[in-house]
């Protein structure tokens, strides 16, 4: 995958602007849709088991997030996902939290085995947390964080055929027999609340235009990572990063993706 | 209307700060309060049944926006506009995704048939989608949406009696043989999510201080569509926009509604 | 109190990141997750009653906020309190709209039947409606607000041993013959919403780490109004204002809390 490949899905998602169905979190809801309009995209949010099924139908991508989760949400994400998989769109999965507790966890397992989503997007723990204890033949303690989750996301992929996208310093996205590393990105990141929750709303965006969902899983983390390094330029803590990156999801071109982006195949 | 109307009526809200009640989208609560308070209104939001009801009775103003709806709000909207209605407060509703999804479209009309609000406030397919089909004698795919828009908004204020306020290019507030038209604002506005829903809640601090809910909604719309343009020349993008969007609310004056304003009365 | 006290704290928070679980409004979880990442601590939002008892044992504080209360909330809340009371981790409770509704109100003061939480946070009105009816012999209206809200603060120090802490152009944080009070801030701040329960996360976060509950309350407080100055000189409204507050917790030094600081105790 190259810098042309990247940019030919931003030029995608804002010649088509795909309907982004977002099931998420309380606390990101607008960021990602800010998101997704900077970058060119259309988000929707809609979480009633009363609409669920079809505002799908109208959508190009689902994102499923379980950042609050609670009960009567879960219901509405495995309607929406059922919807999603008979309608054959693409699937999202962001497991947040996943190995903090239980409830988490196991929500995430479950709709893991339910609906073999089309990507699954978390950080180290969260993919490590997906792999039941025991699976995996080396200990996730006795190794760096990234190289263990890159174990578990060869696990999960074999396991659901997901292609899995680990954000960190280095992103790592995951399908049968290939992984793509990007470099791009700043420190700052973390610092800001919904980036991670932000990179998989893009992803839903950019698996909605590009045929290969491992290509558009990496085009998004190329986005981002890019985006962030063009607000780093320009922000003085992470109050300025947020309103410099959504400046620059917006107004990312062919020449910052030629320049900027460090992206290599192993 | 002319422009020391508008005026009058933002000076009103800076000195009256009415408490603007919101039963409104998780996307938006935090935008709309900033946005009441950057123009001088107090926004409270609270959507418990068991305190909604005790909530209308202190404020001056209710806005209903559907959102992100769900079976338990929709009992807490209807149960406040009851209130509202009986204490006699003006009540705006916001008809977001009308048209999207069944649930929103009855949930819509039912409120409409219920409540009769003082203010519906949407995009023109919204408005569209609050009108019955075979109700309007052209059909709505023969003509421009914004011309199609405003029969529907004819007929909604027959039927309601409500003040019917278009959000588009051209903002157009019609009532019982008036129509304002608004050409103020700018074209990142639909890049940034919410900014509907802003301008219901702005409607909703406008109505609480215009005696006309016609000229209050228009001056509202005005406010919108001026802060945008103040906001436009000082942003390089979605996020920026967003922020000076807020600064313009708070800082517009009497020379920039002046100098600015695009008012026309059919 | 000194200003190397302050400084001492915020260090702490840098190095030990706290994470704080937040059971909080819809309106302000984004932007007190933020203020908690900007200023060094860990936030986690969790409302689950299927998991706050497991996020409370991996949690440094638990912070409380009424702010959009609803019935299965107050659930999650107290059960989420119960856990933090059993683990011995400080809760810092904010009666946001305390007054405003009976429901806020009474359930409020159930929680501090109940929990005796570590601080209470709020502003004046929020803290007398903290007290019944007829407790304190002085009629509220007959004196100051603040004067009155320090005589409630008293009183609920002693019903409860919460240290109570009242936000306004002066601060007051009050626990048994001590009151300290802050004049740090900015007018901007009141024109932004949630700044308040900001105020109230960043408690949480400091009374993670101070081994006196008072001296971290009134830590957070000065934080607060420090950043507020700090961001008043570099903004235009309070779009900006916001943006720059966050910026400004995340880059606070020694030499801002010793320039700036105005702290007395009586």
């Amino acid at each position: 995958m190259k810098a042309e490949d990247v940019w030919q899905d931003i030029e995608r998602v804002r010649n088509d602007a795909p309907l982004v169905h977002n099931i998420t979190n309380y606390v990101v809801m607008n960021n990602t849709a800010n998101a997704l309009l900077a970058v060119g995209a259309s988000p929707v949010m809609a979480h009633a088991l009363d609409e669920v099924e079809e505002m799908v139908n109208i959508a190009s991508a689902l994102v499923v997030n379980i950042g609050t989760l609670s009960v009567p949400w879960i219901e509405a994400m495995f309607r929406a996902a059922d919807a999603a998989r008979e309608r054959g769109i693409r699937i999202v999965f962001d497991p947040v939290g996943a190995g903090a507790t239980k409830f988490r966890t196991e929500t995430s397992r479950e709709f893991l085995e339910s609906f073999r989503p089309t990507v699954i997007r978390g950080n180290p723990s969260e993919i490590m947390a997906l792999v039941k204890e025991g699976v995996l033949t080396k200990g996730v303690d006795s190794r760096h964080d990234s190289e263990a989750a890159v174990d578990a996301a060869v696990y999960l992929n074999r396991e659901y055929g997901s292609v899995v996208s680990i954000s960190g310093e280095v992103d790592r996205i995951v399908t049968d027999g290939r992984i793509i590393m990007i470099e791009n990105g700043d420190p700052m990141m973390p610092r800001v609340t919904g980036l991670g929750c932000t990179a998989s709303a893009l992803t839903g965006a950019f698996v909605a235009v590009d045929g290969s969902p491992f290509e558009g899983a990496a085009a998004a983390m190329a986005v981002m990572g890019i985006a962030g390094e063009m607000a780093a330029g320009k922000s003085g803590g992470p109050g300025s990063f947020q309103v410099e990156f959504l400046d620059a999801l917006y107004r990312i071109g062919e020449d910052d993706v030629r320049r900027r982006l460090k992206l290599a195949e192993a």
